[in-house]
């Protein structure tokens, strides 16, 4: 039987009493990794996040348990401790315990301290990266975090670490001199993130977007000057999911935009037209 | 007949006479997306670069023509402008055609001035986003970029930029005040890229580290101290590719090192222990 994974192993058996830190990707189902998803058609368990593809969950085998970590804002779900308890739990029972995460795993996805709490506890883990949005979301709107000329380094904060709750403030200095920003869970900071670029010397006017569920049927683009982007953010009322990029590569996208080809559509619309 | 990407549709006919800037992944052949690996099946002509798995190669159905376009280190395989120019060529016979690159398209792969002549040609063109090297050759070697009260940002740059040739002087300022510093495709000028960023004020016991390889069965992993890098690197004859991690984070990896855990070797040593 030859599947479209063909030649890859389709009927691996993965082992078990172990966890696997998946990362989902970036929003639609199918930019999760080909090992990611083979794992996930052997799950014993999943403990999910939030903003994962429903298509991913339908794909675990029917005995699979289901078990919904993902947070909200201002409100845990589940203790990120008692997260690592259950995994170390099932992992304990033998079962293929698999902890599924938007994006990667290992970025802003806590997914060192799950795999630190597993190596205490002596439980085999794998990390299974997976894209991040933090390039993927650019990308989906035409936008190279990085382009000749433009940009040769990017870098990459979060909205909530921006905020700097409890810890240092953030030096912005460093950010504001750098070619590419992206910043994930950002639109709800966003006045003081702009604030903060602006005040270490960021200019007013750099191309700046915000990309609201990216990758997905819902995506919505908005790009403004940097200084006006909080009120274009608040008047299109942009909500999380979103990214937000800072940087001249900004503008590319204004002639890069492009849309996924889907089989359905029948968009090849160059097919042969030259022919 | 299911195939492991049930529910994924296995048998979607994906339009032709289009380009697809494909992300092949940070190197094991199972580390592409679900999508880029859907869309190769069906590949008429596929331009790939260095360094992509074999078994991607093998993915391709048998009429496909496969064009080397890699570039190596001084010597660039095929221009940049006859790898547009064939891509465009292609797509104008009405063939299905694929870009495959290593790592994302759009992070210093040359993807957006690929997206850019595809536009101003008129050709259709997607973008399926990859795992950048970036990210996943940090968690192959047990280091999260991002890690609670460690970092909470990280910065992406290339050796070949940090050199600035032709182009303006790197302001390592910026860099080196940011947490975790990743630099892809730097061995080679692993030298100035440390005396930079020591320059800048970046301590010269930073944790740091080369990942050679990473993700594939030939990845091997040095640590030093920032300022002991480049002759570590010298002394394991550290080569290309090899991706290079700074910042506290690194140190992370000592304890949280992890390898695959292949259905084949039954690594699986938790399963039922506890039962």
């Amino acid at each position: 039987m030859t599947s479209i994974l063909t030649p890859f192993p389709s009927n691996a058996n993965f082992p078990k009493g172990v966890v696997y830190l998946i990362g989902a990707g970036p929003g639609r189902a199918d930019l999760i990794t080909v090992r990611g998803l083979q794992i996930l058609r052997q799950a014993d368990v999943v403990l999910y996040d939030r903003l994962i593809a429903p298509e991913l969950l339908d794909a675990l085998p029917p005995h699979a348990i289901r078990i919904y970590v993902g947070k909200k804002m201002h409100h845990h779900a589940v203790p990120q401790k008692d997260i690592q308890q259950m995994l170390i739990h099932f992992a304990r029972q033998g079962k293929l315990v698999v902890r599924l995460k938007g994006g990667d795993p290992f970025v802003f996805g806590r997914g060192g301290e799950e795999a630190m709490a597993l190596r205490e506890a002596g439980i085999p883990y794998e990390v299974v990266p997976g894209v991040s949005s933090a390039v993927a979301a650019p990308a989906y709107a035409g936008v190279p975090v990085t382009h000749r000329g433009v940009a040769r380094a990017f870098a990459v904060i979060t909205g909530h670490q921006a905020a700097a709750h409890g810890g240092q403030p953030v030096d912005w200095s460093a950010f504001a001199s750098i070619p590419t920003l992206v910043i994930l869970m950002g639109v709800t900071r966003v006045r003081e993130i702009v604030a903060g670029l602006l005040e270490a010397g960021r200019a007013d006017d750099t191309p700046a977007m915000a990309v609201e569920w990216a990758t997905t049927h819902r995506q919505r683009i908005v790009r403004a000057p940097l200084g006006e982007l909080p009120e274009k953010i608040a008047l299109a009322d942009i909500r999380s999911p979103a990214v937000i990029v800072v940087g001249e590569v900004v503008s590319l996208g204004e002639w890069l935009a492009w849309s996924p080809l889907e089989a359905e559509k029948e968009e090849g619309g160059g097919a042969g037209s030259e022919k």
